[in-house]
């Protein structure tokens, strides 16, 4: 349970690889998971080293940095409280800005595929985001971090041909791993009364209760018109 | 780890509620899971045995036997070894019947509902499923079990009315949960050689090996052409 509750995105990496054992468990729970009808859609490609992997990592890391740059400025993250050095937003754009100008040296990159056998839906996601997140919990449980992220899109088309994939395979995250660097704080989410309701939309079930010591947030990205 | 490798399906419940304390708990973990920018667009619907909470299980649950029993022709349940008594395709059948005709009397669902901030996209799952998965994993920590379904596809829009959905919400399963009842058997998935791959598609992860004592099954619904 504790691992439930205390697993966050892990951006900071020690230069220092994930032993196979480790990976291995990690992709052994993310196989675990489960999937509509149990029909597995879900595929892994593993990328650490190799000329494929570094090849891979290049195209990502490019696409990570120009997404992100696109974000700093459509979130507005040099306005408001983001021009204090120290605010919670301008260390956000601090973390983010040198998570992808180091995107190179990450450990170990997951792609999980889905591999689809009908035509795109809104429901799919239920057979292969499970599976990302046992992922994401084993390698909490096993002393690494990682985070969920959308990199990948812009440049889907090259990596469907570098790593070969089917016609009916789409990627569907590209997530990072490998040893936290540095602090990491708590988990910060909303309060419970904003998220659980009972019988009906907006009515918070009154046992809804965060545990003591719980740390919350806003959701979001920073809002432009914020101080 | 235990519970990422050994959290399956469960259908069938004790005739018996989930306390409080216990469903404060699972919610509190599907709460803290990642989301993309940390938006949280999750919401959580707990039904249990109110009158709008019993007028939406009978909504699902009518919408579960028409689904089911369409599957079940479509998928050839009733073909090939489904005609064995004892077949695994059978003793899924009989499972998924019994589910769906006692569906009124599971304890607790919940429906996860995903507040859109932008256009409906193959990805947005990735900011909901995770929970789903937390919510499961924390169930089963805690001694309960339970399956995301979509069997509220149906009724969509008469339980978008019944439980006051705003219009940018979108019901993202059903996860019914309750204590199991009777024995289960091991979670059975592909060996990892099928899944998990290194640098290029189809190219299996030399290091990625099962456990010893991993229980293997194919993937999906029943083949119409097997024996």
């Amino acid at each position: 349970m504790t691992g439930l509750a205390t697993t966050r995105a892990i951006r900071r990496y020690a230069d220092e690889a994930i032993p196979e054992e480790a990976l291995a468990q990690m992709l052994f729970a993310a196989t675990r998971a489960p999937s509509g009808s149990n029909r597995q859609p879900f595929r892994f490609v593993v990328l650490r080293d190799s000329e494929v992997a570094c090849a891979a990592k290049s195209l990502i890391g490019a696409s990570a940095r120009s997404m992100w740059a696109h974000k700093r400025r459509n979130d507005g993250y040099d306005t408001g409280s983001g021009t204090h050095h120290d605010s919670p937003k301008a260390r956000m754009a601090a973390s983010m800005e040198q998570y992808v100008a180091t995107f190179e040296r990450i450990p170990v990159l997951v792609l999980p595929i889905l591999v689809r056998f009908r035509e795109p839906y809104s429901f799919e996601g239920s057979s292969i985001y499970p599976a990302c997140q046992n992922l994401l919990l084993a390698a909490r449980a096993l002393g690494y971090g990682g985070v969920l992220t959308g990199w990948h899109m812009t440049v889907e088309g090259e990596l469907h041909e570098l790593l070969q994939l089917p016609d009916n395979a789409s990627i569907a995250a590209t997530i990072t791993l490998g040893r936290p660097q540095g602090a990491h704080g708590p988990v910060r989410r909303r309060p419970m009364s904003e998220l659980v309701f009972e019988d009906v939309y907006g009515a918070s079930a009154r046992w809804a209760i965060d545990p003591p010591g719980t740390q919350f947030t806003q959701a979001g990205p920073p809002r432009t018109t914020d101080s």
